[in-house]
Protein backbone atom coordinates (compact mmCIF):
# COMPACT_ATOMS: atom_id res chain seq x y z
CA UNK A 1 0.00 0.00 0.00
CA UNK A 2 1.59 3.39 -1.14
CA UNK A 3 0.57 6.03 1.64
CA UNK A 4 0.51 9.43 0.33
CA UNK A 5 2.66 11.94 1.66
CA UNK A 6 0.11 14.58 2.31
CA UNK A 7 -1.94 12.11 4.86
CA UNK A 8 -1.80 13.62 8.61
CA UNK A 9 -0.41 10.38 9.45
CA UNK A 10 1.96 10.00 7.02
CA UNK A 11 5.16 9.36 8.73
CA UNK A 12 3.46 6.92 11.70
CA UNK A 13 1.97 4.86 9.22
CA UNK A 14 5.26 5.02 6.91
CA UNK A 15 7.18 3.67 10.31
CA UNK A 16 4.62 0.93 10.38
CA UNK A 17 5.54 -0.05 6.87
CA UNK A 18 9.29 -0.34 7.74
CA UNK A 19 8.64 -2.72 11.16
CA UNK A 20 6.08 -4.78 8.97
CA UNK A 21 9.21 -4.95 6.80
CA UNK A 22 11.64 -5.81 8.99
CA UNK A 23 9.95 -8.21 10.57
CA UNK A 24 9.20 -10.27 7.64
CA UNK A 25 13.05 -9.75 7.06
CA UNK A 26 13.47 -11.78 10.39
CA UNK A 27 14.57 -8.48 12.34
CA UNK A 28 11.78 -7.87 14.84
CA UNK A 29 10.09 -10.77 16.57
CA UNK A 30 6.20 -9.89 16.98
CA UNK A 31 6.46 -9.10 20.75
CA UNK A 32 8.60 -5.98 19.04
CA UNK A 33 5.20 -5.08 16.88
CA UNK A 34 3.43 -5.23 19.95
CA UNK A 35 6.02 -3.06 21.98
CA UNK A 36 5.51 -0.36 18.73
CA UNK A 37 2.13 -0.51 18.83
CA UNK A 38 2.04 0.89 22.59
CA UNK A 39 4.76 3.34 21.21
CA UNK A 40 2.14 4.15 18.60
CA UNK A 41 -0.45 4.95 21.18
CA UNK A 42 1.92 7.42 23.49
CA UNK A 43 3.21 9.32 20.13
CA UNK A 44 -0.62 10.10 19.11
CA UNK A 45 -0.76 11.41 22.28
CA UNK A 46 2.08 13.26 22.69
CA UNK A 47 0.62 14.87 18.91
CA UNK A 48 3.21 13.29 16.98
CA UNK A 49 5.78 15.98 17.31
CA UNK A 50 8.91 16.45 19.87
CA UNK A 51 7.54 18.37 23.27
CA UNK A 52 9.29 20.78 24.66
CA UNK A 53 10.96 18.81 27.58
CA UNK A 54 11.88 16.25 25.45
CA UNK A 55 14.06 18.27 23.24
CA UNK A 56 15.55 19.72 26.71
CA UNK A 57 16.29 15.88 27.66
CA UNK A 58 17.43 15.48 24.07
CA UNK A 59 20.32 18.38 24.77
CA UNK A 60 21.00 16.57 28.40
CA UNK A 61 21.30 13.76 26.76
CA UNK A 62 24.12 14.99 24.00
CA UNK A 63 26.56 16.87 27.00
CA UNK A 64 26.64 13.33 28.69
CA UNK A 65 27.07 11.74 25.49
CA UNK A 66 30.00 14.20 25.04
CA UNK A 67 31.05 14.27 27.99
CA UNK A 68 31.87 10.21 27.95
CA UNK A 69 34.71 8.50 28.24
CA UNK A 70 33.16 5.43 26.64
CA UNK A 71 29.87 5.86 25.51
CA UNK A 72 27.55 2.98 23.70
CA UNK A 73 24.77 2.87 21.54
CA UNK A 74 22.64 0.14 21.94
CA UNK A 75 19.91 -1.49 19.49
CA UNK A 76 17.58 -4.36 19.25
CA UNK A 77 15.65 -5.41 16.30
CA UNK A 78 13.11 -2.48 16.66
CA UNK A 79 15.50 0.30 16.61
CA UNK A 80 17.93 -1.46 13.31
CA UNK A 81 13.93 -1.84 12.02
CA UNK A 82 13.17 1.91 12.21
CA UNK A 83 16.30 3.52 12.66
CA UNK A 84 19.36 2.27 11.16
CA UNK A 85 20.65 5.35 9.51
CA UNK A 86 19.95 7.55 12.81
CA UNK A 87 21.78 5.74 15.18
CA UNK A 88 24.97 5.30 12.57
CA UNK A 89 24.86 9.00 12.38
CA UNK A 90 24.77 9.24 15.82
CA UNK A 91 27.60 6.83 16.65
CA UNK A 92 29.93 8.35 14.15
CA UNK A 93 29.23 11.57 15.67
CA UNK A 94 30.32 11.18 19.30
CA UNK A 95 31.56 8.56 18.51
CA UNK A 96 30.64 5.76 19.94
CA UNK A 97 30.49 2.23 20.23
CA UNK A 98 27.12 0.56 18.79
CA UNK A 99 26.43 -3.27 20.51
CA UNK A 100 23.52 -5.08 19.30
CA UNK A 101 21.60 -5.65 22.26
CA UNK A 102 18.47 -8.10 22.19
CA UNK A 103 15.63 -9.10 24.62
CA UNK A 104 14.66 -12.23 23.04
CA UNK A 105 18.20 -12.73 21.57
CA UNK A 106 19.07 -15.08 19.29
CA UNK A 107 22.58 -15.61 17.54
CA UNK A 108 20.71 -15.40 14.31
CA UNK A 109 18.65 -12.42 14.80
CA UNK A 110 22.01 -10.31 16.05
CA UNK A 111 24.03 -11.46 12.64
CA UNK A 112 20.95 -10.36 11.01
CA UNK A 113 21.24 -7.25 12.48
CA UNK A 114 25.20 -6.30 12.70
CA UNK A 115 24.90 -7.16 9.05
CA UNK A 116 22.32 -4.58 8.79
CA UNK A 117 24.12 -2.15 10.42
CA UNK A 118 27.41 -3.07 9.10
CA UNK A 119 25.73 -2.68 5.57
CA UNK A 120 24.62 0.98 6.20
CA UNK A 121 28.16 1.85 7.08
CA UNK A 122 28.41 1.49 10.56
CA UNK A 123 32.17 0.62 11.48
CA UNK A 124 32.77 -0.05 15.86
CA UNK A 125 29.66 -2.30 15.50
CA UNK A 126 29.80 -5.26 18.01
CA UNK A 127 27.30 -8.02 19.46
CA UNK A 128 28.19 -11.75 18.62
CA UNK A 129 30.79 -12.26 21.14
CA UNK A 130 29.59 -11.46 24.32
CA UNK A 131 31.82 -11.93 27.10
CA UNK A 132 30.49 -10.47 30.40
CA UNK A 133 27.24 -10.08 32.28
CA UNK A 134 25.09 -7.61 33.46
CA UNK A 135 24.39 -8.57 37.10
CA UNK A 136 21.09 -9.34 38.70
CA UNK A 137 19.18 -10.45 34.90
CA UNK A 138 18.40 -13.71 33.80
CA UNK A 139 20.49 -15.47 31.46
CA UNK A 140 20.65 -14.87 27.79
CA UNK A 141 19.27 -11.23 28.84
CA UNK A 142 22.82 -10.31 30.84
CA UNK A 143 24.88 -10.89 27.92
CA UNK A 144 26.87 -8.16 26.76
CA UNK A 145 30.58 -7.04 25.57
CA UNK A 146 33.51 -5.75 28.04
CA UNK A 147 34.64 -3.36 25.24
CA UNK A 148 30.65 -2.52 24.92
CA UNK A 149 27.54 -1.94 27.54
CA UNK A 150 29.74 -3.80 30.29
CA UNK A 151 32.42 -1.41 30.01
CA UNK A 152 30.34 2.04 29.10
CA UNK A 153 30.22 5.03 31.28
CA UNK A 154 27.18 6.48 29.60
CA UNK A 155 25.03 4.01 27.64
CA UNK A 156 22.07 5.34 25.43
CA UNK A 157 19.63 2.97 25.37
CA UNK A 158 16.37 3.49 22.87
CA UNK A 159 13.32 1.61 23.35
CA UNK A 160 15.00 -0.28 26.75
CA UNK A 161 12.59 -2.83 29.20
CA UNK A 162 12.40 -1.40 32.44
CA UNK A 163 14.91 -4.48 33.84
CA UNK A 164 17.58 -3.80 32.20
CA UNK A 165 17.71 -0.40 32.05
CA UNK A 166 17.71 -0.59 36.25
CA UNK A 167 20.23 -3.17 36.06
CA UNK A 168 22.72 -0.91 33.59
CA UNK A 169 21.49 2.46 36.36
CA UNK A 170 23.13 -0.05 39.55
CA UNK A 171 26.18 -0.44 37.51
CA UNK A 172 26.67 3.02 38.16
CA UNK A 173 25.92 3.63 34.14
CA UNK A 174 24.68 7.04 33.37
CA UNK A 175 21.91 5.69 31.26
CA UNK A 176 19.98 7.95 28.28
CA UNK A 177 17.23 6.29 27.73
CA UNK A 178 14.30 6.79 24.20
CA UNK A 179 11.43 5.39 25.11
CA UNK A 180 7.65 7.21 24.48
CA UNK A 181 5.99 6.27 27.68
CA UNK A 182 6.76 8.74 30.52
CA UNK A 183 5.58 6.35 32.80
CA UNK A 184 7.54 3.47 32.22
CA UNK A 185 9.83 1.48 34.60
CA UNK A 186 12.81 2.77 31.71
CA UNK A 187 11.35 6.26 31.89
CA UNK A 188 11.38 5.97 35.76
CA UNK A 189 14.13 4.58 36.22
CA UNK A 190 16.90 6.30 33.35
CA UNK A 191 19.44 8.89 34.32
CA UNK A 192 18.29 11.01 31.81
CA UNK A 193 15.18 9.94 30.04
CA UNK A 194 13.76 11.36 26.69
CA UNK A 195 10.97 10.45 25.56
CA UNK A 196 10.03 11.02 21.98
CA UNK A 197 9.90 9.26 18.82
CA UNK A 198 12.98 7.20 17.67
CA UNK A 199 13.76 9.10 14.47
CA UNK A 200 13.22 12.00 15.69
CA UNK A 201 14.72 11.88 19.15
CA UNK A 202 18.39 10.52 17.57
CA UNK A 203 18.93 12.99 14.90
CA UNK A 204 18.16 15.71 17.79
CA UNK A 205 20.54 14.24 19.80
CA UNK A 206 23.03 14.88 17.07
CA UNK A 207 22.49 18.52 16.46
CA UNK A 208 23.19 18.77 19.94
CA UNK A 209 26.39 16.47 20.08
CA UNK A 210 27.70 18.54 17.07
CA UNK A 211 26.95 21.83 18.86
CA UNK A 212 28.06 20.67 22.63
CA UNK A 213 31.53 19.35 20.86
CA UNK A 214 32.49 23.18 20.22
CA UNK A 215 31.53 23.69 23.72
CA UNK A 216 32.90 21.86 26.09
CA UNK A 217 31.66 23.80 29.67
CA UNK A 218 28.58 24.42 28.86
CA UNK A 219 28.06 20.55 27.97
CA UNK A 220 29.61 20.44 31.37
CA UNK A 221 26.66 23.07 33.20
CA UNK A 222 24.16 20.88 31.11
CA UNK A 223 25.04 17.78 32.74
CA UNK A 224 25.73 19.30 36.32
CA UNK A 225 22.20 21.38 36.00
CA UNK A 226 20.44 18.77 34.19
CA UNK A 227 16.96 18.09 36.55
CA UNK A 228 15.27 14.64 35.43
CA UNK A 229 12.48 14.93 37.98
CA UNK A 230 11.70 18.55 36.91
CA UNK A 231 11.58 17.37 33.31
CA UNK A 232 9.60 14.32 33.42
CA UNK A 233 7.09 16.62 35.57
CA UNK A 234 7.18 18.64 32.53
CA UNK A 235 6.04 16.47 30.62
CA UNK A 236 3.37 15.40 32.22
CA UNK A 237 1.71 18.84 32.43
CA UNK A 238 2.32 18.62 28.75
CA UNK A 239 0.84 15.35 28.54
CA UNK A 240 -1.92 16.29 30.26
CA UNK A 241 -2.54 19.86 28.51
CA UNK A 242 -2.82 17.45 25.17
CA UNK A 243 -5.53 14.73 26.81
CA UNK A 244 -7.84 17.65 27.57
CA UNK A 245 -7.37 19.50 24.31
CA UNK A 246 -8.22 15.77 22.44
CA UNK A 247 -10.83 15.38 24.48
CA UNK A 248 -12.24 19.17 24.27
CA UNK A 249 -12.14 18.53 20.25
CA UNK A 250 -13.47 15.76 20.51
CA UNK A 251 -16.02 16.11 23.02
CA UNK A 252 -19.53 16.86 21.50
CA UNK A 253 -17.45 16.46 17.83
CA UNK A 254 -19.81 13.71 16.64
CA UNK A 255 -19.37 14.90 12.96
CA UNK A 256 -17.07 16.95 12.99
CA UNK A 257 -13.82 15.99 11.00
CA UNK A 258 -11.38 16.45 13.85
CA UNK A 259 -7.86 15.50 12.67
CA UNK A 260 -4.99 13.89 15.10
CA UNK A 261 -2.77 17.08 15.50
CA UNK B 1 7.10 -18.25 29.23
CA UNK B 2 4.80 -19.10 32.32
CA UNK B 3 3.74 -15.74 34.32
CA UNK B 4 2.82 -16.38 37.70
CA UNK B 5 -1.07 -15.52 38.09
CA UNK B 6 0.51 -12.90 41.10
CA UNK B 7 1.96 -10.71 38.54
CA UNK B 8 0.12 -7.29 38.85
CA UNK B 9 -0.56 -7.16 35.28
CA UNK B 10 -0.85 -11.11 34.36
CA UNK B 11 -4.11 -10.37 32.32
CA UNK B 12 -1.96 -8.15 29.71
CA UNK B 13 0.63 -10.65 29.43
CA UNK B 14 -1.66 -13.50 29.28
CA UNK B 15 -3.33 -11.66 26.41
CA UNK B 16 -0.10 -10.93 24.80
CA UNK B 17 1.09 -14.20 24.31
CA UNK B 18 -2.52 -15.57 23.66
CA UNK B 19 -1.83 -13.26 20.31
CA UNK B 20 0.96 -14.22 19.46
CA UNK B 21 -0.12 -17.71 19.14
CA UNK B 22 -2.92 -16.40 17.07
CA UNK B 23 -0.63 -14.94 15.12
CA UNK B 24 1.58 -18.05 14.54
CA UNK B 25 -1.45 -19.82 14.04
CA UNK B 26 -2.05 -16.95 11.12
CA UNK B 27 -5.05 -15.62 12.52
CA UNK B 28 -3.75 -12.59 13.07
CA UNK B 29 -1.71 -10.43 10.94
CA UNK B 30 1.43 -8.36 11.47
CA UNK B 31 -0.86 -5.11 11.32
CA UNK B 32 -3.08 -7.20 14.35
CA UNK B 33 0.13 -7.17 16.67
CA UNK B 34 0.51 -3.19 16.42
CA UNK B 35 -3.03 -2.69 16.46
CA UNK B 36 -2.89 -4.82 20.00
CA UNK B 37 0.07 -2.81 21.53
CA UNK B 38 -1.65 0.29 20.80
CA UNK B 39 -4.78 -0.91 22.97
CA UNK B 40 -2.28 -2.15 25.34
CA UNK B 41 -1.08 1.12 26.10
CA UNK B 42 -4.45 2.85 26.44
CA UNK B 43 -5.58 0.14 28.70
CA UNK B 44 -3.06 0.81 30.88
CA UNK B 45 -3.96 4.36 31.04
CA UNK B 46 -7.15 3.97 31.78
CA UNK B 47 -6.02 0.78 34.41
CA UNK B 48 -6.56 -2.13 32.99
CA UNK B 49 -10.33 -2.27 35.12
CA UNK B 50 -13.54 -1.15 33.02
CA UNK B 51 -14.03 2.45 34.30
CA UNK B 52 -17.53 3.43 35.43
CA UNK B 53 -18.61 5.61 31.59
CA UNK B 54 -17.55 2.46 30.18
CA UNK B 55 -19.84 0.38 32.24
CA UNK B 56 -22.77 2.94 31.63
CA UNK B 57 -22.00 2.14 27.81
CA UNK B 58 -22.18 -1.32 28.34
CA UNK B 59 -25.15 -1.43 29.78
CA UNK B 60 -26.76 0.42 26.54
CA UNK B 61 -25.13 -1.29 24.34
CA UNK B 62 -26.57 -4.81 25.55
CA UNK B 63 -29.94 -2.38 25.70
CA UNK B 64 -29.51 -2.07 21.53
CA UNK B 65 -28.45 -5.67 21.01
CA UNK B 66 -31.97 -6.91 22.97
CA UNK B 67 -34.26 -4.53 20.94
CA UNK B 68 -32.37 -5.35 17.69
CA UNK B 69 -34.55 -7.08 15.06
CA UNK B 70 -31.02 -8.60 13.27
CA UNK B 71 -28.21 -8.13 15.67
CA UNK B 72 -24.68 -8.95 14.22
CA UNK B 73 -21.53 -9.26 15.91
CA UNK B 74 -18.52 -9.19 13.34
CA UNK B 75 -15.19 -10.98 14.40
CA UNK B 76 -12.23 -10.16 13.13
CA UNK B 77 -8.34 -11.79 13.73
CA UNK B 78 -7.66 -10.23 17.00
CA UNK B 79 -11.37 -10.49 18.48
CA UNK B 80 -11.16 -14.37 17.32
CA UNK B 81 -7.99 -14.40 18.95
CA UNK B 82 -8.52 -13.07 22.18
CA UNK B 83 -12.45 -13.51 23.22
CA UNK B 84 -13.46 -16.85 21.24
CA UNK B 85 -15.29 -17.53 23.87
CA UNK B 86 -16.92 -14.38 24.87
CA UNK B 87 -18.20 -13.37 21.30
CA UNK B 88 -19.82 -17.22 21.29
CA UNK B 89 -21.74 -16.58 24.71
CA UNK B 90 -22.80 -13.21 23.97
CA UNK B 91 -24.02 -14.24 20.26
CA UNK B 92 -25.68 -17.42 21.97
CA UNK B 93 -27.31 -14.88 24.68
CA UNK B 94 -28.87 -12.18 22.54
CA UNK B 95 -28.73 -14.82 20.06
CA UNK B 96 -26.45 -13.22 17.24
CA UNK B 97 -25.56 -14.01 14.07
CA UNK B 98 -21.36 -13.80 14.10
CA UNK B 99 -19.84 -12.58 10.45
CA UNK B 100 -15.97 -12.93 10.23
CA UNK B 101 -14.84 -9.53 8.97
CA UNK B 102 -11.33 -8.85 8.09
CA UNK B 103 -9.13 -5.65 7.30
CA UNK B 104 -6.88 -7.49 5.63
CA UNK B 105 -8.81 -10.08 4.20
CA UNK B 106 -8.13 -13.81 2.81
CA UNK B 107 -10.60 -16.62 1.95
CA UNK B 108 -8.25 -18.65 4.14
CA UNK B 109 -7.77 -16.58 6.76
CA UNK B 110 -11.26 -16.68 6.98
CA UNK B 111 -11.53 -20.10 6.81
CA UNK B 112 -9.67 -20.32 10.17
CA UNK B 113 -10.89 -17.79 12.03
CA UNK B 114 -14.79 -19.70 11.18
CA UNK B 115 -13.19 -23.24 12.05
CA UNK B 116 -12.19 -21.54 14.96
CA UNK B 117 -15.47 -20.07 16.03
CA UNK B 118 -17.26 -23.70 15.37
CA UNK B 119 -15.35 -25.77 17.34
CA UNK B 120 -15.80 -23.95 20.26
CA UNK B 121 -19.37 -24.06 19.88
CA UNK B 122 -20.35 -21.09 17.03
CA UNK B 123 -23.42 -21.97 15.70
CA UNK B 124 -24.81 -19.32 13.29
CA UNK B 125 -21.35 -17.73 12.02
CA UNK B 126 -20.78 -16.74 8.29
CA UNK B 127 -17.70 -15.20 6.51
CA UNK B 128 -16.84 -17.37 3.38
CA UNK B 129 -19.25 -16.32 0.58
CA UNK B 130 -20.02 -12.09 0.95
CA UNK B 131 -23.02 -11.27 -1.47
CA UNK B 132 -22.83 -7.43 -0.83
CA UNK B 133 -20.99 -4.86 -0.20
CA UNK B 134 -20.56 -1.50 2.17
CA UNK B 135 -20.72 1.17 0.27
CA UNK B 136 -17.93 3.90 0.24
CA UNK B 137 -15.29 1.22 0.93
CA UNK B 138 -12.51 -0.10 -1.01
CA UNK B 139 -12.44 -3.56 -2.89
CA UNK B 140 -12.09 -6.37 -0.58
CA UNK B 141 -12.85 -4.40 2.75
CA UNK B 142 -16.48 -3.97 1.45
CA UNK B 143 -17.55 -7.70 1.43
CA UNK B 144 -20.05 -8.79 3.49
CA UNK B 145 -23.50 -10.94 3.82
CA UNK B 146 -27.12 -9.97 3.57
CA UNK B 147 -27.62 -12.24 6.15
CA UNK B 148 -24.67 -10.77 8.15
CA UNK B 149 -23.61 -7.41 9.12
CA UNK B 150 -25.59 -6.06 5.44
CA UNK B 151 -28.53 -6.77 6.67
CA UNK B 152 -28.35 -5.97 10.34
CA UNK B 153 -30.11 -3.08 12.06
CA UNK B 154 -27.54 -3.26 15.06
CA UNK B 155 -23.80 -4.24 14.55
CA UNK B 156 -21.17 -5.01 17.37
CA UNK B 157 -17.84 -4.26 15.71
CA UNK B 158 -15.25 -4.76 18.27
CA UNK B 159 -11.32 -3.81 17.51
CA UNK B 160 -12.98 -2.17 14.00
CA UNK B 161 -11.48 0.38 12.00
CA UNK B 162 -12.77 3.87 11.69
CA UNK B 163 -13.60 3.41 7.69
CA UNK B 164 -16.22 0.71 8.30
CA UNK B 165 -17.75 2.16 11.32
CA UNK B 166 -18.48 5.06 9.46
CA UNK B 167 -19.46 3.42 6.26
CA UNK B 168 -21.75 1.08 8.75
CA UNK B 169 -23.43 4.44 10.32
CA UNK B 170 -24.09 5.87 7.15
CA UNK B 171 -25.91 3.32 6.27
CA UNK B 172 -28.25 3.91 9.55
CA UNK B 173 -27.32 1.02 11.37
CA UNK B 174 -26.41 1.01 15.69
CA UNK B 175 -23.20 0.67 15.54
CA UNK B 176 -21.61 -1.10 19.22
CA UNK B 177 -17.78 -0.57 19.02
CA UNK B 178 -15.69 -1.93 21.30
CA UNK B 179 -12.38 0.17 21.34
CA UNK B 180 -9.60 0.99 23.66
CA UNK B 181 -9.08 4.43 22.26
CA UNK B 182 -11.74 6.87 23.26
CA UNK B 183 -10.07 9.13 20.48
CA UNK B 184 -10.14 7.05 17.83
CA UNK B 185 -12.33 7.72 15.13
CA UNK B 186 -14.57 4.46 15.47
CA UNK B 187 -15.21 5.38 19.50
CA UNK B 188 -15.90 9.10 17.75
CA UNK B 189 -18.59 7.97 15.40
CA UNK B 190 -20.16 4.63 16.89
CA UNK B 191 -23.66 4.85 17.99
CA UNK B 192 -22.50 3.19 21.12
CA UNK B 193 -18.97 3.55 22.37
CA UNK B 194 -17.68 1.17 24.67
CA UNK B 195 -14.19 2.30 25.88
CA UNK B 196 -13.18 -0.85 27.49
CA UNK B 197 -11.37 -3.97 26.85
CA UNK B 198 -12.65 -6.96 25.02
CA UNK B 199 -12.64 -9.85 26.79
CA UNK B 200 -14.02 -7.56 29.78
CA UNK B 201 -16.81 -5.75 27.33
CA UNK B 202 -18.07 -8.79 26.12
CA UNK B 203 -18.81 -10.42 29.24
CA UNK B 204 -20.32 -7.28 31.06
CA UNK B 205 -23.15 -6.74 27.98
CA UNK B 206 -23.73 -10.25 27.89
CA UNK B 207 -24.64 -10.18 31.71
CA UNK B 208 -26.77 -7.13 30.91
CA UNK B 209 -28.92 -8.42 27.60
CA UNK B 210 -29.44 -11.42 30.42
CA UNK B 211 -30.63 -8.98 32.65
CA UNK B 212 -32.58 -6.74 30.29
CA UNK B 213 -34.43 -9.37 28.42
CA UNK B 214 -36.32 -9.69 31.27
CA UNK B 215 -37.43 -5.48 31.11
CA UNK B 216 -37.88 -4.40 28.04
CA UNK B 217 -39.21 -1.22 28.64
CA UNK B 218 -36.28 -0.57 30.41
CA UNK B 219 -34.25 -1.76 27.56
CA UNK B 220 -36.36 0.65 25.61
CA UNK B 221 -35.96 3.29 28.34
CA UNK B 222 -32.12 3.20 27.95
CA UNK B 223 -31.53 2.95 24.58
CA UNK B 224 -34.00 6.17 24.31
CA UNK B 225 -32.11 8.39 27.33
CA UNK B 226 -28.42 7.61 26.25
CA UNK B 227 -26.11 10.37 25.93
CA UNK B 228 -23.05 9.30 23.72
CA UNK B 229 -21.59 12.39 24.21
CA UNK B 230 -21.93 13.09 27.59
CA UNK B 231 -20.73 9.43 27.95
CA UNK B 232 -17.60 10.09 26.18
CA UNK B 233 -17.10 13.33 28.11
CA UNK B 234 -17.22 11.26 31.56
CA UNK B 235 -14.55 9.43 29.43
CA UNK B 236 -12.00 11.99 29.13
CA UNK B 237 -12.57 13.38 32.52
CA UNK B 238 -11.64 9.97 34.13
CA UNK B 239 -8.42 9.26 31.29
CA UNK B 240 -7.24 13.13 32.83
CA UNK B 241 -7.86 12.57 36.62
CA UNK B 242 -5.81 8.77 35.76
CA UNK B 243 -3.35 10.43 33.95
CA UNK B 244 -2.81 13.10 36.79
CA UNK B 245 -3.18 10.88 39.33
CA UNK B 246 -0.05 8.30 37.65
CA UNK B 247 2.10 11.60 37.13
CA UNK B 248 1.68 12.61 40.40
CA UNK B 249 2.54 9.31 41.86
CA UNK B 250 5.46 8.92 39.47
CA UNK B 251 6.43 12.64 39.84
CA UNK B 252 9.58 12.67 41.86
CA UNK B 253 9.63 8.76 42.56
CA UNK B 254 13.22 7.68 40.85
CA UNK B 255 13.77 5.10 43.73
CA UNK B 256 10.01 4.09 44.96
CA UNK B 257 8.26 1.33 43.51
CA UNK B 258 5.65 2.43 41.76
CA UNK B 259 3.37 -0.03 40.67
CA UNK B 260 1.49 0.69 37.41
CA UNK B 261 -2.31 0.21 39.02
Amino acid sequence: MTIPKSHPRYESLRRREQLVRAWKGRLVVPEGLIAHGRGEAWDYLLGEETPAPALVAERAAAAFLVRARRPVISVNGNVAALATKEVIRLATAIPATIEVNLFHRTERRVARILARLRKAGGKDVIGLRPDARIPGLPSRRALTHRKGVFGADVVLVPLEDGDRTEALVRMDKAVVSVDLNPLSRTSQRATVPVVDELTRALPNIRRFVRDLQGNRSEADRLARTYDRDANLRALYTFLDWRIQGLARARGTGRRRKTRTR
